[in-house]
């Protein structure tokens, strides 16, 4: 009976993380009682606003949400709407938060505010964990857990090892994604009459890159190298639903030897061996290999000719990179096992 | 009357370069009588083996081909099968073949057999012009063009400029191309299951980049700037039927002040003003900009804080990046205006 | 020089039949100045706002086209806002108005406003002629030509040389349909993730079909044959962005022997030989085969074991189904040949 | 562990079926050791040849499979193919055999052999259960189960209700499907550049529809009301992976009311209430909606108009209609659960 196991709502449950969210929920053998929200959909029952998910549960409005009793709280809104719930969660007492949102990622609110704009809630700001458990393990006694940005765990998963071994001088990431990543809104850019059988960078602006999850990433590394450099991150919108695959050049100090492909495969190895969802094959990855899993999957390449190496990284934007992620960080946060209720995506 | 006009064959009419030129010859205003070939479909008439084609030519056998009286022979054979076509026609007379294969791209026939594999007429790799006007002229009296590959055209318009004016120190280009790209042979790569809701990287080999594209855009660069970097290559397969994008990663040597974007913009147009079919636009250009016509789309972004230049070119692979670009060079040689045929792809 | 062919307005170019009838115009050989309206883009040059459009024209306001001198106007407002619009075209003397909306297809006002509510010039209603020439002829002096629905061309365009020729019982017109003409609008329909990877039925409402066009198949039908029957038509929306084909089951009467396939054929090629732009094919047509270009491909097959005779009907939407039949009829009401401007759409 | 579970074997495991039964089986709660079997990849990883999956196993070749101690096998082999496997399993004394292909879906070795050519078993032919669960119910003690073919399930699902109750005179399905119902074979139908973008009619020959499924879904319904008429089929492709729709419009014999849609929908109800994986919605099905699941959604729409019933039938083909259906087959077979295996599938 699910009424026995974990309490839990999910707060933005119309858009395509929360949907996911709820399907992964829904299924997961420690989940009890799901609450669900959506202002737009409350009194719907979620299967027939969604036909594709099947859960019978009903969406409430925000704040009919019973909070008293909540083990657990996913907060899937909007960055700079995300803070002021997630205080207020914190404040009712509830154990756990995982916010989906770019609110808590970041180490330091200048930061923050430079990218994104003044934070609602900058006295939480110490207060988070940053969910990525491969690089960074559990939540380790933390009440909120920050969901990382799609992009930065691929990017973060493949990067860390290397750039704690060698000394890296110059990072770009080319990243593609799928049309869900862009959110569920409708507008012209996800038209599909715009999208299909096109390729679109974005995230420019002034004539520089300039897209929000590019702290994120340096931030990121930084924990890892202190004297990791600059990022340069190029996103582009991809006419498939989901997945994402990132391409990353990596430039190396004067001077330094390059490694062997398998070198870094064998840094991957060792780093993640033990982690149930990031892998590392000598083959490049695709989408293909992990769209529908939790999966990550890293692979490397090495040109000698001109003097770099090549990481790629392949995800599912909206598994690995948002709800399958906020999945693995509850049953971390809350001592179950990292698999639990994603076995069948691994 | 097309009888009035040009004498024009097509070897190799029933791939996608080989169809889509002859879309363009069939309106073409100075073609006349066009003969094409294909092996498989000899003897019949190419609209009811291609429906999407209107033209009511009958497809012959390579050996019917009337090769006396030719004017242009076009040759979208595949590379190491083209250059005895090739040979063979110029000894018949024909007074311009314009080879749609790598067979003549390159300068140096060391180069070529180390990419590909032994030449089978290195006695006419002199003769050849590489057919990328815009940035070389047109044939000026030579009677083999060799038409550029579809991503060095995309890759030659946006760096030819750049690697001219700038000390440049490394060439990343992170091409995506549609499936178009990937020739008309049946593959599980090729296959719809495989390649939808997909991207893939590609061209690695025992894990490096080793795509046949790398050095025929090396050449072209050191005949611009004899001290232009070795490039790295990285292509991907798209769920898309034609187009291409390229974001090309530039470091320029260590001390050279960065451009603005407006510079790279303003010599883009200094040295593509005069041309019809390259432009240059502040907004980074997308896949359906450009497919369906014969435009190449170029732009830039300077990343100040990762110093770095970002160099972004979009072309349709069968159109500017073969067919469109095979008939402008055809138009050239004779002496016809640069659009002549092309108008309604502009 | 442009300035002195036609004087050309289309109202309504943001889109999508706006902006591929915009795309026509620029190259028809007797179109001079165009005028293209847009609310929300006036004073912006086409090609910038839509850079897959070559056009150096700018937009203008409705109210700010110069209708003195104006040749032609074409009308690509949503049906109920076009007839304002086509009234006033032709009280300030315009001579040739086409609309590309449903106001002024309809013989019979009372149909019309059951179907789509109150019409606003029903003065007008006798004036048009429904314009879909390969089977209705030229304007033949009326003023205001009514560019046919897409839909209904496909399915009149198959179905007019049966019902002519056989007692049929029953049609039902099951159609697909590219997103494009779902129009510009960004929805949750037409929004990339929703539309791709699915195909979903459509126009059904109270559990019954619905879609505003059937009553449209059905009166053509009768101008043709007065005992035709009631049409089912059902409309599904497809991954794809253009194109659209259409699979016809046609019962005949009790007792009607059933044609062979080749009568039918035979039938299309006499009705629609001396056409440019209808072709019948003894092989069921494809949406790729008509694409892009302004072609209806027909074709037939019989169910002897069943006793049905099937139809099958592809043409590309935006072009034969909307903007290519616009210039079709504009060059048969001023007396220019079929296919001026749209030679390149065979 | 696995070990302790059902000794299960798969034949043909490199095929989109076999690929996807191989992913249901290794999380099937109930099965212990897997065979699979390929002849081109014997002795390779599955999850290394098809990274998408993490299966373990090592593919081996077919008589390399240990048939002694087998419970239960699945022959994912093409027609004709299939029944001398299925045979020899069953001769060795396998309890039970799941058969993808046609070979023993049919109840007339005459009629097999009209629409497939030589039966290579027909001694079998009585000895198998046709497993459409929702509608023949279990395998009752038959060795071998016919899984049926994926357009059937969809047709007869939602026909059968409405056959069993009102004089239908008339069916024809008019159904959608995604590529990878086209079999994973690389061929210029399945060529990305052929399916993208397009939707083509097919099992036509001779001009007339030809399909194998059709007398499969004759036989059917008319186990169901002996009365039941000839079925028109007529099958498109669709620029999908997975999924099918069908839209099947019913003539009913003269004079016979049309039903409520409510009724329609309340047959489905009564029938398939108790069974897990059918469901019936006011709201027309999307394959989006069934996509990655084992559910078939069902619907009406009743037209007064023209006298006659809509039947909408969606599913994934892989899954309600091949590889899920096996696997509910099993389960029944055996006395497990309808669901097990198939829970994260609802």
């Amino acid at each position: 009976m699910r009424g026995m196991g974990l309490r839990v709502a999910v707060y933005g449950g119309s858009g395509y993380t929360g949907g996911e969210l709820l399907r992964l929920l829904v299924g997961h053998p420690e989940v009890g009682a799901i609450q669900v929200t959506s202002r737009q959909h409350a009194g719907s029952v979620v299967g027939e606003v969604y036909p594709q998910l099947a859960a019978r549960e009903r969406f409430v409005a925000p704040d009919e949400v019973e909070v008293p009793g909540l083990d657990v709280a996913f907060v899937a809104y909007p960055h700079m709407e995300s803070a002021a719930v997630v205080r207020e969660l914190l404040g009712a007492g509830v154990g756990l938060v995982v916010d989906l949102s770019a609110d808590f990622r970041l180490g330091d609110v200048a930061v923050y505010e430079e990218w994104y704009g003044p934070h609602p809630a900058p006295e939480l700001f110490g207060e988070a964990h940053y969910g990525l458990p491969d690089v960074f393990g559990g939540a380790n006694g933390k009440r909120i857990v920050a969901n990382p940005g799609c992009y930065p765990t691929a990017a973060i998963l493949a990067l860390a090892p290397v750039v704690e071994r060698l000394p890296v001088s110059s990072v770009t990431v080319n990243a593609l994604s799928g049309v869900s990543g862009a959110g569920a809104k409708a507008t012209q850019k996800t038209h599909f009459v715009s999208a299909n059988e096109n390729v679109a960078p974005y995230g420019l602006s002034g004539g520089a890159p300039g897209h929000r999850h590019t702290p994120e990433i340096e931030e990121m590394l930084r924990r890892v190298e202190p004297g990791a450099p600059a990022v340069t991150f190029v996103p582009h919108l991809l006419p498939i639903t989901r997945g994402e695959l990132e391409t990353i050049v990596v430039h190396l100090e004067d001077g330094t030897e390059l490694p062997e492909t398998g070198d870094v495969l064998g840094w991957y190895e060792e780093d993640y061996g033990s982690w149930a969802f990031v892998e590392a094959r000598a083959e490049a990855p695709q989408i293909s290999h992990v769209a529908g899993t939790n999966r990550a999957r890293l692979s490397a390449a090495v040109d000698r000719r001109a003097g770099k190496v090549l990481l790629f990284a392949a995800l599912d934007n909206l598994l690995k990179g948002a709800s399958g992620a906020a999945v693995q960080n509850m049953n971390l946060a809350l001592g179950y096992p990292e698999s639990a209720g994603l076995e069948h995506l691994r």
